[in-house]
């Protein structure tokens, strides 16, 4: 066993290609439907939205994508990203568990974000597109998008969920820093935003609603498309970066994990890092157990339905099969960060129902504590989002030191909280409470999905 | 020449000595005087504030001392630091200056000052020390002694000052999330803090005033010490780690500098990364230009008179010489984070008049146009501080353009901004003018310096 504190790569030892699961699962999982035919959707229906080396990648069938050289290139600035082995919180938990954590924070944005949102930049680019619209919730998403659209000289336009963009008005500055225009949702400027506003003036905002907004001016602009930080196939395949990295240096660290732990918003933090993993463990080279953590106030792979719905609260995104809470899903103002999406990745709502991984929803107060216990052992913040992953370890540690095993826990610690310090206010001022998405408000959500033949 | 974006060096390779500059130099250092009595202290004067081994390292006349496994085994958390080619930021500026930067904001404080603060609170934990006081500024200090305490379970308490408290509530919850108790000074705790409130109840602080309520709460409860973030030897040659593992990364690089750039508040950030440079110079094994930038706001270096002169505003702190705008001196409201003390490290103000090194003073707006293309082309959000250096820098490749000398830059970019985006929202919103620190204040200051024989 390596008795380093980092396991670190070096630059030529950056994997050279994204993994795309797909062609490995032992069913594909259901198509994307047309939102308002519900025929299956190809490739010209998505054009107006992305390029169309990202639409290729969407439906690819290859197991390996190259990521292109112009790509690398900016990878090398934060990656090969650091693994941790968590040595001083395993003496503080007094645990005979080994716990290694990937450590995406060192990104300029501070989190996972910027693997794809670099490649999404660089493919739009590429195909002349002058400026790029999104959506960004908790602000990491938003921020990435900016940080690559300057990479690209290409304009930004960030819809910010107004909840967020009151309570983190630093997340603008960062995102303005990198020359990005940033906008609260919703916003008088769509008319999605203006329906919303209409019906509820002091509306806070979802992700649900500013996607639709992104979605209508990138389709209103011929210049402009329209890209997203999560849930879509080619978003997860670029982040598998993160997992073909943890495989080399759990490798080097002499370790096998026994079980993988990460949180899930829209799914691409988790999926980058137990993609690869999952694949192993279909090969019969490895064992762990993949494990997603979610918030009990917004439970969608643990308590969702499993069924056709709309990316985004307009109805304007495509249809896809994936766990829900419904579109018009407006999440509480619980400080899960990212993590308030109404559904769940496609491909990891198809992994979950084959069976292929866990999943299990934590309060928010035990996450805080954990992630306090962490920032004074481990040192390092952890943004709210991975605080899930980290109390699901120190349960899983803890199970351990009952039990005696040694077992190796690999966690994804996807990003800092450092703009994130007001959340970690509240709980250090007893003010949070913890709030279980209600049975009724699921049964509710099904009533208004589209039903799919 | 290396092609790497980034020069890592292994854990192995990280430097196991601090280096001490003062018996290389070819004039002793004047030494620190009693605040009482004007004449010379000795180890006991200042035991009431420090562990003795921090004491016997400030006096030192050993070149090389080890850093303790403990201190070394925490340091490995962020150690060694990346030096980064700045490709992206060189392309920009069309220049044939080849720029490199020392980037120490991967420590979990998000800047050098840990380096410090670990082995500070090492040596006060194995000497039976409960609690540490100190003060901070921007907070980058106050972080990092939280952080540091954490490690060693000991009691930190921190005076903030009071501008700093007011502007920057989320460095507050960042110290209280590693346990630390921080007030805002001027605070009514102290009798130094209760004289400047009836001087002045809106007074809105300066790290002097800052540092004397620290300073006499230590010495109050013999349980505590104190610690102090920059300008003694002892806490500079802590931060040596950052030049010698430039030093190694360089010839990794396949190169020698021909610039090494610097900001300068205290002098930490500055003197970790120069002096063993300057030990290869006056050793004949290179010829760097040494360069210490600072605000023009706050131009110690540039403006302020070489005297003996008090650390902090109540005289309870000894007598060093050193340039110094005069103890009582309180800062314009500047934006540039730490440097805006009013003294200048006794150790960088003898080299400067050894003439070792030189110094500029740059104003505030071109340090944030300057970051703010840092950002949009290196991807960094740099702190407000070592936006001086790389103004400088900038400056110098742009002369190379001129020239077309490709010479070699090395900057010490000593942190990140995550705390500080209120100035850059300030930058942006064309709130922030330029200011130079008035003469005629510098003569006035000159009046209240105690006169030593």
């Amino acid at each position: 066993m390596n008795d380093h504190t980092k396991i670190l790569l070096d630059e030529d030892e950056m994997p050279t290609h994204w993994y795309n699961i797909v062609p490995d699962l032992p069913a594909p999982p259901p198509p994307a439907l047309h939102p308002g035919t519900h025929q299956p959707i190809g490739p010209d229906d998505l054009a107006p939205l992305f390029p169309m080396e990202l639409i290729m990648q969407e439906v690819s069938q290859e197991s390996y994508i190259e990521i292109p050289e112009e790509v690398r290139n900016i990878y090398r600035s934060w990656r090969p990203s650091p693994l941790y082995r968590a040595r001083r919180l395993e003496q503080a938990l007094g645990t005979p568990a080994r716990i290694y954590y990937k450590y995406e924070g060192v990104s300029p944005a501070g989190s996972h974000k910027p693997n794809t949102a670099v490649p999404q930049a660089y493919y739009n680019a590429k195909q002349g597109v002058k400026k790029l619209t999104t959506e960004t919730g908790a602000g990491q998403w938003g921020s990435a998008l900016a940080f690559a659209c300057a990479l690209f000289d290409m304009e930004c336009e960030v819809w910010q969920v107004r909840a967020s963009y009151d309570a983190k008005p630093y997340r603008r500055s960062l995102m303005e820093v990198w020359g990005a225009t940033v906008h609260p949702s919703p916003s008088p400027l769509t008319a999605s935003g203006r329906a919303i506003l209409e019906a509820d003036p002091d509306s806070t905002g979802s992700l649900g609603i500013a996607i639709s907004e992104a979605v209508e001016m990138a389709v209103a602009d011929p210049d402009a498309k329209y890209a997203l930080g999560s849930v879509l196939n080619h978003v997860l395949m670029h982040q598998t970066i993160i997992g073909e990295e943890a495989l080399l240096q759990m490798k080097k660290a002499g370790e096998t994990p026994d079980v993988l732990v990460g949180c899930t918003g829209g799914g691409s933090n988790f999926g980058g890092l137990s993609f690869p993993f999952i694949r192993e463990k279909m090969a019969g080279n490895m064992s762990p157990e993949i494990r997603a953590v979610e918030p009990a106030a917004c439970p969608s792979l643990t308590k969702g339905i499993y069924a056709y719905d709309f990316g985004d609260t307009a109805g304007m995104a495509p249809l896809v099969k994936m766990h829900t809470l419904g579109h018009d899903f407006v999440p509480d103002p619980i400080h899960a960060g990212g993590l308030r999406y109404h559904g769940m990745a496609p491909l990891v709502s198809h992994l979950y129902e084959l069976g292929l991984m866990t999943a299990t929803a934590i309060h928010q107060t035990e996450c805080f504590a954990a992630a306090i216990q962490f920032a004074r052992t481990e040192g390092i913040l952890p943004a709210p989002e991975p605080t899930h992953a980290i109390a699901e370890c120190i349960r899983e540690a803890n199970a351990c030191k009952e039990s005696g095993e040694e077992k190796v826990i690999l966690m994804a610690l996807c990003g800092h909280g450092h703009f994130d310090l007001a959340s970690y206010d509240a709980y250090l001022s007893g003010e949070l409470e913890d709030y279980d998405y209600p049975e009724e408000k699921v049964l509710a959500a099904q009533e208004r999905i589209p039903v799919i033949a």
